[in-house]
């Protein structure tokens, strides 16, 4: 086996994915130009916004489709590739409500939808709120992606008659990631003092909102539509947990650290917002064991206040000088390899992809 | 049979729409607790906030069915009860969203959810900007009522093996009052100048916001669940934008003219926001026609901006000067008139329960 060919089926899956969103856009364009013509324009920027995805989740969705021994011809897979499609929807509808909540200005590299809504607004002289006029905009594009999403979902799993079997994991992701998503907000508006706990609430959040979401969930979903049995469930189940944390703890390290250009977000949002992550849960811990009391209380003032360029880099300086980045990239590989693990007895191209996408969560460049 | 018999079937349906949604918000909550005990507090407030709705759409969706021949004891129907009861959770995200885009102080009469989490988050002294905090929060219960809505449907309609039939209504459903939400949210901020033109903006408005989803859908969505043909499905979607239009007219009349102690929302929202209504469009129309240009001017400069009680006031008063009123009432009589002769050769109790709703939705007080 060449060691570029498990690369090879996931590149046929996502031009799948590409021309059923495609497909799928194309119609809902047309039905919502028939209701109205100015609606045509909404569906166009979903589009757009969702032309700047990585599939990730429709990736896993596929390889979990193939660990439950679904068959391996993309072309004869439709419905397949159609659910791993609707999780891109559900991604759409996650960042645009995500980015409302973070109030981020950017995402994949270009202003936050809501922050173009906005400018497009003022830009137009029409009457209102330019910011509010943003904000319900993505707020509604969010909601038509999470509703499309089950359309897809629902004929997709249909048609392969899984429905009653995939109906639970489907319902259980879109909880998860949504639970996770409140914990955010409640953990961000209220968080404990104690720096343990404070990482354990980060590793809550990091549990519903990504690693379910991201990894497990849509593992788990492919597999429900091949059948897959309970073993092999729980193996993809601990892959995906173990590679999720790996993804979120590497996101959260490049929100601090990473360059803009690479990330398409802007550079402390997290700080920003005050996040309650997992690295500043660990850097308060290092600096409240080493007696660091001042950096501690500098660190602890500056959390969800920080509003300045000046003031996000000195949150950084203080990060930096704490033993917080080594332990989450140490972390980050004992997870891949965890997940590495978990993959033992899979078919051999399962497992190749899957190890190549660990090592990508844990690694990657964004 | 007695006059008082065709709501009989309707209070049935609707206690067991209660039950229903008591024993499924339950799973939820349990589910949501073992995540992490902090969510559990958030399916409560999801569960007071539907204790407060009407149950209009069940009932439509109930009065669907059984004209579509489905059977009449409610007690071996609990798949139709699981679908009507999905519409009470889309109902939930529709007012939820609906009162972020509308800034709406009040609901159901309390405070809105956004109003009480901003409060809540206040009163306990939490991080960050209250304001914010309850936007997010509600826009997220908002999502988890939505994404409930779909399992709810999916499992009621499969149980009854009609979801291939019943999969189109619920997406034209939803779609349909998406777009119109954000058609809304379009003229609100560009409206047309010319009043008929805007007065046709608020109809499609209309059609798609309310017509479609509050009547129509329901109905619809009902008769799939039972089978019914294309001939029926003209008729129920005859009588539905008829009445469902007459229903928001008369919401529109109730936004201006009603007292907030029976309407359960703040008094001049619409005005507030700016809403260009059906009234709005009328009355403008009228100034126009009689040449009083000076309060047409006046009624323009306060649409959106009119703040203060005074203001609020002030654009009642000259509405209230125009014919718009006598009009608008004039309609909601014709669409009451025009739905109920779209009933014509449905069974009696279908029909006596139908034209109950009708009379109901053009006169009834909220």
């Amino acid at each position: 086996m060449q060691p570029s060919e498990p690369v090879q089926p996931s590149a046929v899956v996502l031009s799948a994915v590409e021309a059923t969103l495609a497909e799928f856009l194309g119609r809902q364009r047309a039905e919502l130009s028939g209701m109205e013509p100015r609606l045509a324009a909404t569906v166009d920027r979903i589009a757009e916004f969702l032309s700047g995805g990585k599939r990730i989740r429709p990736g896993f969705c596929w390889w979990g489709w193939r660990a439950g021994g679904g068959r391996a011809e993309v072309q004869d897979c439709a419905p397949v590739v159609r659910v791993a499609t609707a999780l891109e929807l559900i991604q759409a509808c996650a960042l645009l409500h995500d980015d409302l909540i973070d109030r981020s200005e950017t995402r994949r590299g270009r202003p936050s939808v809501h922050r173009a809504e906005a400018k497009a607004h003022a830009d137009a002289g029409w009457s209102g709120d330019p910011e509010h006029h943003g904000a319900s905009t993505a707020l509604l594009m969010g909601d038509l992606a999470l509703a499309w999403a089950d359309d897809l979902f629902v004929t997709g799993a249909g048609q392969l008659r899984a429905l009653e079997r995939a109906q639970p994991v489907w319902h259980a992701m879109r909880t998860e990631v949504l639970a996770g998503q409140l914990l955010d907000v409640i953990t961000t508006a209220d968080p404990q003092s104690d720096p343990l706990a404070q990482r354990d609430d980060a590793l809550s959040v990091i549990r519903l909102k990504t690693a379910g979401y991201t990894v497990t969930g849509p593992l788990l979903l492919g597999a429900a539509l091949a059948g897959a049995g309970s073993q092999l469930v729980e193996r993809l189940r601990r892959y995906g947990q173990a590679v999720g944390t790996a993804f979120q703890l590497r996101d959260d390290l490049l929100g601090v650290f990473g360059d803009p250009s690479m990330t398409g977000k802007s550079a402390g949002d997290d700080l920003r917002e005050g996040k309650r992550t997992v690295l500043l849960a660990l850097a308060r811990a290092d600096l409240a064991g080493r007696s660091s009391s001042a950096a501690l209380a500098e660190l602890d003032a500056l959390s969800g206040t920080a509003a300045t360029a000046a003031e996000i880099d000195r949150v950084r300086e203080i990060l930096a000088r704490t033993t917080a980045s080594a332990q989450l990239e140490q972390q980050i590989d004992e997870l891949v390899g965890t997940g590495i693990q978990a993959l033992a007895g899979l078919a051999p191209d399962v497992t190749d992809a899957l190890r190549l996408l660990a090592v990508g969560a844990g690694t990657r460049e964004r």
